[in-house]
């Protein structure tokens, strides 16, 4: 699962989404054993061993990579948060342009996606769906991000959303594994630029 | 053909046309057999021995993939109709951006696209000919298209497409075998992106 | 020299410069030998030995490939006269949609290009030039071209510019040599990117 | 370091943002030694051994490479003011059409940058920050913009910007090492790709 992790980042970076050490992305390895990618660092040269191994309920680090330059993922919360909420096995932190100019259309806390078949590619909504993906405030500490996550989760409006953006910054996107992480991920960031294209 | 319809499964990945397990590719491996890639996987990843062999006339599957998981394509029923009806020996969907943004420039059910060079690239069109695409509605299910799709192939207007554009979803793309398919795939994104360049 | 010329088709491919078959190059091998690829085959898939001979004055097949399916470029005419008439080594056609979307925007048969730091990558011109790149009109038939091509080659305005744009086609752009040739496509195209995003 | 600053032009070069030889990069091998690309070659295709070594002081070379038909980068002044007034270790020369476009939305000699999560790649800044990079005005030759570029250095308002914009030109982007400039390289151009889309 670690060299998958690490085959993502250097294609979600070569996509642009994770650029200039921003982004991140962390997995279930087994219950309760989270896999964090570190922060700060170049998210396409991360190597398996570099991934913290964290309790997914308390954050407390269960192991820490050989490197001890490193430290654990600002996101961690809110991935920890977005598992527990939503079942997710793997969540990913998108820095993309797509998603920060999606953002910018939202109207008020909720961006309004219709009429597109990839639609479908998000469990229990159809293309004739309007998908409503949750929007939040940016903050200067990602950590202070998560009362606002908190906050959608909860909001029936988003129950089906796989994704959350986050205003001026960039999207959480999740899945129920790895793998579903990664196809919500070119799911939404198609979306995201959908409907940039179509509303600009 | 099975490795080369994975690597353009692979380009065609790697271009964004058939992201978030979108999209999908079929060949006519002998009169009557024809490959169909399966349906809800990374279309990137697929392996030579994923594809299905089904009867190109009756559908039935004739050779399923080792790996049982696999379903095949939700796209056979057009697949088969359009090999049918255009003596196609491949055919491709799209789910690219550039198809969906094309098809909301349509008025009513076709798209024109012209003055461009590359439509010499489609067997019978040359760059002053005003060549129309048509762009049929989309539904909740795949196979539900199947009844609009041939529709548009009895259409006159229609005769020189090579494409059959899918309204907030994608396009199929065929020709007379793989390499064909692989061109026109190539030549109607690019008609797809300057007609939304020039009309943006 | 025909390795290079073979890497180059694929870079231009994937920049998406000669895609769905079209586009060429050719270049001196020696005084007189002219090495013009094939017509109509998928360009990024050119093998060294797929290339034609010509003589670069008559257009005659010194030495034709051993796949005795593939015929000369269509363009060998109009690169035949750019070689003659500008003492080039090499000369690239591109259907770049930037190229296309830059002829659009020319006012008659010129393109204005100013403004920009790229220019002095164009041998004699400098940064504070009003660069004019002849405008053609595009015709059925490559070969037809040719004419119009004589007649901006003679055309003073245009004695600076490495490359003639080929409205609603793309572009024809030479170097001394192939890497003089690979310098001022990549020149060009940025130029064309550059003109296009500040008119749009 | 040689291989590091090779893999990085060849990166950038893919990415578009030192086409047609433009561009380039410096890099302090050890106090006082500056490797120094040459100028006007293929930057993805510069070898290790190809770097001149020159006084980061004087700009006296070293050591020059194997190959002497090989020249120094022009912005090799720049590029050690750069060094001295910032205390920077690499600096990168970009010719992305991005900052370009950045530059020509800049008011007088500064564009601004706001709202943007990825401003936190740059040290001391971050998102609720209006961060103002300078924009000095292109000249024909490029050691004449040495002294416009001592001029912004000297500006209070830039003192947190590791980026300088050329009008119709491009960018100077540093950093405390390689691998620091390689980040800032990529920030700057997803904060100039940012605002340009949000202006446009």
């Amino acid at each position: 699962m670690r060299d998958l992790l690490c085959e993502l980042l250097r294609t979600f970076h070569a996509n642009g989404w994770i650029s200039g050490t921003g982004g991140g992305i962390c997995a279930l390895e087994a219950p309760g054993r989270l896999l964090l990618a570190p922060t700060g660092v170049h998210k396409e040269l991360v190597k398996p061993e570099d991934f913290f191994v964290v309790d997914a309920g308390t954050g407390d680090v269960l192991e820490a990579p050989p490197d001890d330059s490193l430290r654990p993922s600002e996101c961690g919360d809110i991935f920890r948060t977005v598992i527990r909420r939503r079942e997710a096995g793997a969540v990913v932190h998108s820095h993309a342009l797509s998603a920060v100019l999606a953002c910018d259309l939202a109207g008020g806390d909720e961006l309004l996606i219709e009429r597109l078949e990839m639609l479908k590619g998000i469990p229990g909504v159809t293309n004739t769906d309007k998908h409503l993906v949750p929007v939040v405030t940016n903050t200067p500490r990602e950590r202070d991000l998560t009362a606002a996550v908190e906050g959608v989760l909860d909001d029936d409006r988003f129950a089906s959303a796989c994704a959350i953006g986050v205003r001026d910054h960039g999207a959480y996107i999740w899945g129920a594994d790895v793998w579903d992480a990664k196809k919500h991920t070119e799911v939404y960031h198609f979306l995201f630029e959908a409907t940039v294209a179509r509303e600009g």
